[in-house]
């Protein structure tokens, strides 16, 4: 039997290995000119590292008005730019092309739209990819493990050097919004109404399990080298597997059923163990596509960042408590050169020595035991109480019913925990599958409905 | 940071090399004893490959009685071995322990219970890791594209020689409930009642694309080595993330979320890139367990047969009329020894030259298209015909809402595909997220709901 995928997996791995032989490290990862701001404040992270300076790589759209009170912050997805929409610098169109412009969902005649690359990332912002200024050479895995809030940290050091005080709104889709959600809860005052699509509170462990699995088969890749590739082949199997799994959930069942069906892509020929069915060669050419643009480690480390997403107050007081500590040690060991970078051996975690186990009543749970499900028993308090600074703000919020990534009952969570907060304007929308079954690219390709609602809500 | 869940797996290879070196290729897959059967009749394949002899791995439990009516035919999912239920032979519960027995759902009492291995598998019966007698040698990936309909055509084979010429019921849940229909299409004279739980008459393009990447994921193990790995270390590796993959759609969101929430396996530890929440060191316990279990080779070629899998009239003829061709083909052949070998590169197949691109319409499409599901439209006139021989057969399908591997739209499917064909014996039930958040793993648990239907049905 012949292998395909395979030949093409390693005729790449060859292609990579002359090339890098030829010409030396392999390009760092762009999607084109940005404007650029340098940091060098440090930052100090939720999980006790510091980044001494940093990059933040954006781009911006419209102008920004006299009192300065016309801005919107865009947020991205896991791995895109801050490349939302086409730029003079960089004509190609950008991941929001049809939702950004006069007259659009974020109308660039009213509001000046600003978009980031997160820090983690590789578009220009300092991610796991960049040099530690410390011993000038590449962070890899000894870049410190992130959260969302210390990306949305950065990015309002990025609001005040634009001389920002107040932003019109802040607004994104999937992991944008939830980072949407963040910026409002940790900058109320900062933040003028809150645009939460597809996103959650407090991420699920379906969601956890997802990502685990990308993690896992980038890991495995011997090329990732555990994240000391730079220069060398990078592990851009493990990329495509990852990106595979993604794709699986980006999508719904019921557009697949419609647009692949059972169609083989070559009918006349015997199956075979490589992609052979439609649905496969979509899945294979999204890895394709995917599997040397962005970098291992950012996937990895942004990836990580949106497990530990909770808004829910224990988690928020958690942080508090332990970023004072951390501040304390930081300002007693000021002139201590250490104290800037995290105990090398501080993020190691050895498993549980005993593994899970079924439990074994678990028959009677199935037969007996009143299962409630989020959906049934509304927003636990912890999180009504966490996203409490919200009270006030004006807030859309959407999901869409064919999203198995990011389910409907967990946008239907956030709009409830916000109007248990006493928040009164609250705007929930979902889309049924009459309206998409695009599941949760939904947020990408539905101008009408989702661009509708976010323009109208805008005003 | 450290890697401990990539030092377990360096770990493994190097105990495995050491045992290789030692004591030659690695002990063969087993569950326990079983009897066996061996065919000395060759079997042809759907798709041209020709098994000259083979094994049958099975195991009963009852009796059978004096006009041979009583005879339950019990079909495995993927990965399960004949071992349904403990045996004298062998004490070790099996895998569905608590639904045979007298007066389970199964009751042995009334009824002859057989269970086999499936051919392909790894269990004792003929797979990928058997000798092929035409060489003596393993038979790896060399071994021919397998259907259910051909794992069928073997199990009556055993029926013959177990002198059962018609089954009292075909009984199976997951690939055992496509493999249950199966056996009532082929042979619909041989199949008294039919009982298929939480299966498919037909694969969705979804489940291709988690079975897709399970494949990949194995295949790209270094390990894998095109599977000839027999006497070598085995993709150890491959398998565990394969089987992660899996589980991630065995259980379901809601239940998840009740059984581990966000916690993490020690909160005291700072967070890590290896296992780190209670719902990573789950799927990392699950691949753990399996993948030195179950034959790599055996998981491509199941699982690639489940994707073939439809009872649509159409296939159904165009697999009749591909077996005819062959069947003449062997005749005139018939002292030519290649005959009986698929020829070795013609499951070969490359990729589209082009690969599938987006519309560029999709946004027309998401905002106006008329949608319809297989759940809104009914079942294609396609499958009503290809289900037509089991008009007159009692039958009882089961579907579970939380199942996301096999959606309860299938099983409906099913249902009404069988009352278009004619059927009136039909009972289809559906168990609701109040009655389980087990998803597809609830044929294994639950006792009462689904058990009890069983036992109802079958009288």
């Amino acid at each position: 039997m012949a292998f395909p995928c395979l030949d093409a997996i390693e005729s790449r791995s060859a292609t990579l290995e002359a090339r890098s032989d030829s010409s030396g490290p392999e390009p760092s990862y762009t999607t084109g000119a940005t404007l650029k701001y340098r940091c060098r404040e440090p930052l100090l992270l939720d999980w006790g590292g510091v980044l001494r300076e940093f990059d933040i790589a954006y781009e911006t759209w419209g102008s920004l008005n006299a009192d300065r009170s016309n801005a919107i912050l865009l947020h991205t997805g896991l791995s895109a730019s801050s490349h939302a929409h086409s730029t003079e610098a960089n004509p190609q169109p950008g991941w929001w092309e049809n939702f950004i412009g006069p007259g659009r969902a974020l109308d660039t005649e009213k509001y000046f739209v600003i978009c980031t690359n997160v820090i983690g990332g590789c578009y220009g912002s300092t991610g796991p990819s960049s040099i530690d200024p410390a011993d000038g050479q590449i962070y890899a895995t000894r870049f410190p493990i992130l959260t969302m809030e210390d990306m949305v940290r950065a990015q309002f050091r990025l609001l005040d050097s634009l001389g920002v005080d107040k932003l019109y709104a802040s607004v994104g889709s999937s992991m944008g919004g939830m980072l949407s959600l963040a910026s409002g809860v940790l900058f109320p005052e900062r933040v003028g109404s809150i645009v939460s699509i597809s996103g959650c509170a407090r991420s699920h462990p379906y969601s956890i399990a997802i990502r685990h699995t990308q993690r896992q088969v980038l890991m495995m890749d011997p090329n990732w080298n555990r994240g000391f590739y730079y220069g060398r082949v990078p592990p851009h199997a493990g990329m495509k597997l990852a990106r595979e799994i993604a794709t699986v959930t980006y999508r719904s069942g019921p557009e697949w059923e419609q647009r692949f069906g059972r169609r083989r892509a070559d009918p006349s020929k015997p199956p075979a163990l490589c992609p052979d069915f439609l649905i496969e060669t979509y899945l294979d050419h999204a890895g394709e596509k995917f599997c040397l643009t962005y970098d291992p480690n950012s996937l990895l480390y942004v990836s990580k960042a949106m497990d530990l997403f909770d808004l829910g107050q224990q988690n928020r007081l958690a942080t508090a408590a332990r970023r004072a500590e951390r501040e304390a040690a930081l300002r007693t060991r000021a002139d201590d050169a250490n104290a800037l970078s995290p105990d090398p051996g501080s993020c190691t975690l050895t498993l549980p020595d005993r593994p899970y186990e079924e439990q074994p009543d678990v028959d009677d749970r199935a037969a007996s035991a009143p299962t409630t499900t989020a959906a049934d028993s509304g927003p636990p308090e912890d999180l009504v109480q966490g996203l409490a600074p919200l009270r006030n703000h004006r807030a859309l919020v959407m999901g869409v019913a064919s999203d198995i990534l990011f389910p409907a009952w967990q946008q239907r969570e956030i709009a409830e925990a916000l109007e248990r907060a006493g928040n009164r304007h609250v705007s929930h929308y979902e889309l049924s599958e009459e309206h998409s079954l695009f599941g949760h690219d939904t947020f990408l390709l539905d101008v009408k409905n989702v661009g509708g609602r976010v323009k109208e809500f805008l005003g």
